[in-house]
């Protein structure tokens, strides 16, 4: 299989990464739009503007599915970038969603979910996850943790003073914390340690590489992936972050 | 004389809030590339591309003049914008090292430069102070301060955390103090707080105000300013924060 995965920026390394080490695919086509990033204080039509012409550029290569990394672009872009593509397109939301019901059995499980300003306007989690019975959520846009991680910050007194910031409101730790960005996992240690061992935290990155394993059929594992990155802007930055990240 | 003032997002309102407090122009046509916003973050090359759709956009109105707002186009796209331009071209970096040679008598003078991380990495601030003569000369990339301010978080605990974070090394406080972007104005008062009165805080904005006042003879006052607001994207939001801030 020949996989597209498309993200605002680097984030969406993340799903790369646990599609590596679940070997499904032949071929990996990473594109960031690094020029633009980031999609989440942008509002909804450009969101489905740019995710058309990720698809647009998509079409370069014949693909057999393009999975969208990026929440925001999944939250707001996924129907319209289903219509101009030639192939299935899958979005992180899904699969954080499917999550949700495959690791929690009480409905009345205390969700919370984090994202970006754009992913949480949408409620596009809320939706789903009342869809499937779930009554018990709260999100919260956590715009700071992005540019936080971007600043290679990921502990100490001013993650503290941030957490402080959001949660101060939340009485009880949730059932369920869904990390509702790509950049979030980053701040999964801290994240865990604030809210205690209770808190499972859902991890949409690696919810669509199980969702993807459950759906389809794979016949054959690839210890080779050939992997081929793009970005609208300083490509040589993603490669050498790619390189990095996931040890190629 | 009508003037274009160019920025990649809403803060360069703040120079718009100065031009009217001096009542120097009898038309301003605003232009946010909110679509793409921040640049702070981006590649030399990109910004200089964005930088000269700017002028290509501005050469629909006949303008006297274009005044870039924002430090990080300033700083990297100044030369390219003016030879596109047809008329002449300021930059906000100018006119910050003109108001510290304004204001510094001492070439000794402590000098501490706050930006993005395009701003800081363009060195644009040190070169000019240098070659004016000042050599006491520091400059930190402060990446938190945009998103704080997007944020809406002016003081607080995170704040004093994050000050702590970014001028923990910073053994005296400065002379002077270039807020070389223009969100963060906003945060003026509790760097004064921070750093104590010895230091004189360099606002770029209110500076190319005071520089166009000199270089410029301005006949006389327009009590009236026609205003036009353009944005990439969301431009009723772009006029509603200009409708609030500058109180029209």
């Amino acid at each position: 299989m020949k996989i597209g995965v498309f993200d605002s920026g680097i984030g969406g390394l993340s799903v790369v990464k646990s599609m590596l080490a679940h070997k499904l695919f032949e071929e990996i086509i990473y594109y960031g739009d690094t020029a633009r990033v980031p999609y989440g204080t942008k509002d909804k039509n450009t969101i489905i503007r740019y995710g058309i012409e990720a698809v647009e550029f998509f079409k370069n290569f014949e693909l057999d599915m393009i999975i969208v990394a990026c929440n925001t672009v999944s939250a707001y872009a996924l129907d319209e970038m289903r219509e101009s593509a030639d192939c299935p397109v899958i979005g992180v939301v899904e699969a954080g969603i499917l999550a949700c019901k495959n690791s929690l059995e009480d409905k009345n499980s205390d969700i919370l979910i984090l994202g970006t300003k754009a992913t949480v306007n949408s409620k596009a989690y809320e939706i789903g996850l009342q869809d499937l019975g779930f009554t018990n959520l709260n999100a919260k846009a956590t715009g700071l943790f992005v540019p936080l991680v971007e600043e290679d910050i990921f502990s100490g007194e001013v993650i503290d003073a941030t957490f402080r910031h959001y949660f101060s409101d939340i009485k009880s730790s949730p059932d369920a914390l869904i990390l509702g960005c790509t950049h979030f996992p980053l701040l999964e240690a801290e994240l865990q340690k604030y809210f205690g061992e209770k808190t499972q935290l859902i991890h949409s990155g690696e919810a669509i590489v199980e969702h993807m394993e459950k759906e389809f059929s794979f016949t054959k594992k690839h210890p080779k992936t050939s992997l081929k990155f793009f970005a609208s802007e300083n490509p040589e930055a993603l490669k050498r972050v790619a390189h990095n990240w996931l040890n190629i």
